[in-house]
């Protein structure tokens, strides 16, 4: 299984009238672990474009657990079940500071040739990157 | 079945580098929907804080299909096919000026008691509230 | 003098947990009534990326008057008091439904060619797109 | 003189089509220095909101310089020259990894009874907090 963790503090223009976190923000959250993750694998957005590879989202299912309020740090965790054929899953949770989980969900990409806009399987080359991840 | 639709462009801070709309802004444009689908009832924000109500998101799913450009109005629909007990789930989908489905998904809310945090089931007041809206 | 207008409502999830829309967000509004003044003269987006020409923002300056809540609707009115030379100054005021100033300030724009990243002057033709908006 | 620094990688969502950080972002990169630099003296929100005390903000002036894309750092310093009497001037500065100017502005911020609503001068308490943060 690959994993990969990172953390943050909550941002005071992320939380709502509520003074909780804004539901979309998880799925930014999200985002950002699981780019961290594709560049510390030494595949940065760079990479990915010079190869014409984008990574199109198919879908997000989160289910909301415990609010992050002003002041707390957020850690989230994505992690890789299984090597991608057509799509990749990424599994992703958020903690607060306490390690009560606000957030998780299942974010599934495609890959996309970003010059012919065409869906594709998942690349080798990627494939290969995917597994330098795996522990 | 109650229904709510409304119309606006897409704002071109929304769009990232791909030229797209943001994956995350389609769950702010559902939430945009429901607000004003829930204050054309005659029940907005002012009303809700006042009875003490507010509406937990407890999930969110989104497919999506299509993507929305700088330049493309988006046009959302809210749909409730049941009347809610415990919670509520609304129907979203985000459509373009050609009819095209970008976004579509489900938001569950549920109901809680704002100065307790208590959840409870919904109040016989949002029911009735709910029932005017249906057509 | 041109001058243009669009109204809107306040969006929940651009409000911060003392209830009011946060302050970045009035940078945004402005860029919003700018974007639909210069779609209005039938010059959008698209038309610019074919000529090649991109607005960068050169500076922004804000003075906040008076909150805008949850509920509210904001209306901004943009105006052009001189054609450009080098650089577009764009006066820029929110106010709420009641016409309360919430936020005045001017964006200053400058025109590059989008294809070289050179900074230039205003080119002819969106000089007489301009005059097109002059009333 | 009272000085603060952070960084943090730039977020893909806060970049917009032409794949630099959009203009508003750079308001809440200041703002997310500021609040750190506060939360660092030991007087975080948290103590604020105890206190009563919060900080309006009355105007913001940034001027562009550089631009920041994705996968860069961008690194944020604010500095107080003065101690307020009325208002607080913070000058913000953001830098990319290589050192160059991005943005750089000052943010005003009256202080606020949070219970009356009234602006006041700034506590002697704050000035006493202000202080230590001094170098």
């Amino acid at each position: 299984m690959i994993s990969y963790e990172t953390s943050f503090p909550v941002r005071y223009y992320e939380c709502d009238p509520m003074g909780i976190v804004h539901h979309s923000n998880y799925i930014r959250y999200f985002e950002i672990c699981r780019d961290q993750m594709i560049a510390d694998w030494g595949y940065g957005m760079e990479k990915c474009a010079a190869d014409g590879l984008v990574f199109p989202v198919v879908s997000v299912n989160v289910k909301f657990r415990h609010s992050l309020y002003v002041g707390d740090t957020a850690r989230v965790v994505a992690s890789i079940q299984d090597l991608p054929l057509a799509k990749l899953t990424v599994h992703e949770v958020v903690y607060n500071q306490n390690g009560d989980v606000c957030a998780e969900g299942d974010v599934v990409l495609g890959f996309m040739n970003s010059e012919t806009g065409r869906i594709m399987g998942c690349p080798p080359k990627f494939l290969e990157v995917l597994k330098t991840g795996e522990k």
